[in-house]
């Protein structure tokens, strides 16, 4: 039917014109001028989308690679720390920290689960050793949103570090960490920034910093503090990834001229509760039961369907990419995700999507489910402050 | 004066037209067929390009990051490998080997002279711990090549791993590693292969996958044993650098439509003898006196003359830019690149902006530089196959 490819998937997200016309500029060199002045822009635009004082450090690699580096640089071999493990990603936090010789005191959820503040202040009341805690604040292989600004509070509390895993989440929900207090805030360019991947995000407190000076980075290639005494000079450690980088510039001053962060987190949020509101008026039932993403819908598939095989059909069908679960969740859910550069009209195509590849309807399913989509994102209200 | 802005720079080089375009396509997901397509077709340019049986991995990093891969991979923390120090590049292999606490046996050699074969010889019947041999082929800060063909039936001979920085080599001068032996190849996107910086690849030899097997990675961002399993599968272990893998195909595409490896080396082996003719045609000296490498022509600054003013002058007053030296060398050298997408009428540029930009000429100065530069390269003849 020749409609539109049309990525709902929770990264990479689709890039818009602008971003990829300005990244098909001829190349520049990374220690001259002209990329001086792209770097010294995107700065300033990064402290206010990371809500800091502190510069925000930029990365040739996924956001893994910040991940690696938050905890390479924070943390000294033998260290203790705190992960809560709910899902995919919170395993990474794992198995980073114990490829780098951490000792990791694991917080278990269910996948679907969130993580509550009150669960990790008595882990740390009962265990002083432990220096940090790594977390997701969203947990983009189940839809759930950790409330980082309740833990941001107990870690200040017990004065250990909270690093957060923003990067399903910077740029789609507010989590500004100097207000809050997350020490380690870090993201990659392909969901809420409408970039490429390639490009990591991450800035530290100045407590996180304070921190790093007293460890030796042991890889060689993520060395934050180099990194910061290049980012001040307008440069990066390395060869810059010069056209990522005009993209992330491009990017962000498509959000800053359009409104900015206020106008940003309000269309995420409007998202989420239309996406949520039409999944369930089609008779299906979010896989995160509460404290639901603001960028991505987990959709519980019903006994006997397949999510994999559904994915499969709606794009066939219509042009609409959305994702299965992963690992052990491939084909008990699907997610919808409503991050970056996506709007309504996206969001009604992908509610369409889904419910024209249900092998059958629910019992529950009710015809007027784009309506009432449409009228949950009219009625969402203004988005909490606190992301809860 | 409008001229073009020419980017005769020793990384980044000029992205073509076609891979831009192909670039600023909109985004494809990175898990689905489409790419799987893209990484599929990539992976059979790439064995042809490092002449290699096994699988070149897409990385994304920049080549350092390469570089901390194959140091990370191959070798555990305490034992011993021999770094070649003979410039800024040297330099870097010798850190990140230190950083991964490995013991460091450093043949230095000074900026602007090649490391021999018989000198690495010497050196490894000396001391029979020796692992391995960290090299590059193109050392960039002087414009030296290293005999990397010859330096191979050494390390062959002595059973040690050859880990070769081909950065700004691949794509540049050949380096077979099968038929020559080298256990590690490694390079970056942003010279010879006309990509923006962002995305580095690397091989591994079957003797190297045999020792990487017996060595637990100590980053986890980079794995090779997770990375191959991915690649076997078309895909990358962490979030692809789709747009970098696009543009790569479509470079690689440009290449093998065009004439493939053969027609590529001949036309920078001819840029580099056109290039140092026209230099030594304007009374000036290469500063590598033997071992010129085929990517850039390193030379030496007279008496008196900034290499940094020169390079300013040149790029305001023709819209060439050129590089000056690095670190110690910064104003005693300019670096004029001819790597990836250039040819004889941008060298003759190139040659046109230093002339024009020296503050006095040299007494040997010859008013038909650009003639004699272009009888050079009429007359270089047909490369040798082992770059020697």
């Amino acid at each position: 039917m020749q409609n539109h490819l049309r990525l709902l998937t929770p990264g990479p997200t689709a890039i818009p014109d602008r971003v990829r016309l300005a990244m098909a500029m001829p190349m520049i060199h990374h220690r001259k001028p002209e990329f001086k002045a792209v770097m010294e822009e995107s700065r300033a635009y990064l402290k206010q989308l990371f809500g800091t004082q502190q510069e925000v450090l930029p990365l040739a690699s996924s956001g893994t690679g910040a991940m690696t580096a938050a905890v390479t640089n924070l943390f000294a071999r033998g260290e203790k720390i705190l992960a809560a493990q709910a899902g995919k990603f919170g395993e990474r936090w794992i198995n980073i920290a114990k490829t780098q010789g951490l000792e990791v005191v694991e917080l278990a959820k269910p996948w679907g689960q969130a993580v509550y503040a009150a669960e990790i202040e008595e882990m740390l009341r009962k265990d002083p050793d432990i220096k940090g805690v790594c977390i997701q604040i969203c947990e983009t292989s189940t839809g759930v949103m950790h409330p980082i600004c309740e833990i941001a509070k107990v870690t200040q509390k017990y004065g250990v570090l909270l690093v957060a895993d923003g990067i399903s989440s910077v740029g789609i929900s507010p989590a500004p960490m100097d207000e809050w207090g997350i020490d380690a805030l870090l993201t990659g360019s392909q969901k809420g920034l409408m970039v490429p991947a390639g490009l990591s995000l991450i800035a530290l407190s100045e407590k996180a910093w304070k921190k790093a000076e007293t460890v030796e980075p042991s890889c060689f290639y993520f060395n934050l503090k180099a990194e910061r005494k290049n980012v001040l000079k307008n440069q990066t450690n390395f060869s810059s990834p010069v056209s990522l980088i005009i993209g992330l510039r491009e990017a962000l001053s498509m959000i800053f001229e359009n409104g900015g962060l206020e106008s940003l987190y309000q269309k995420h949020y409007a998202l989420a509760q239309m996406t949520r509101a039409g999944i369930k008026a089609m008779g299906l039932e979010p896989f995160a039961k509460t404290d639901y993403a603001w960028g991505l819908t987990s959709v519980a598939m019903p006994e006997g369907v397949s999510g994999s095989e559904l994915v499969s059909l709606a794009a066939k069908k219509t042009g609409v990419v959305i994702a299965a679960g992963q690992d052990p969740m491939k084909d008990a859910m699907i997610r919808l995700a409503h991050m970056g550069h996506v709007d309504f009209g996206d969001m009604l195509a992908g509610l369409y999507a889904v419910a024209s590849s249900l092998p059958h309807k629910p019992a529950a399913f009710s015809d007027a489910y784009l309506s009432i989509a449409m009228q949950a994102y009219e009625n969402a209200g203004a988005y909490p402050k606190n992301a809860l």
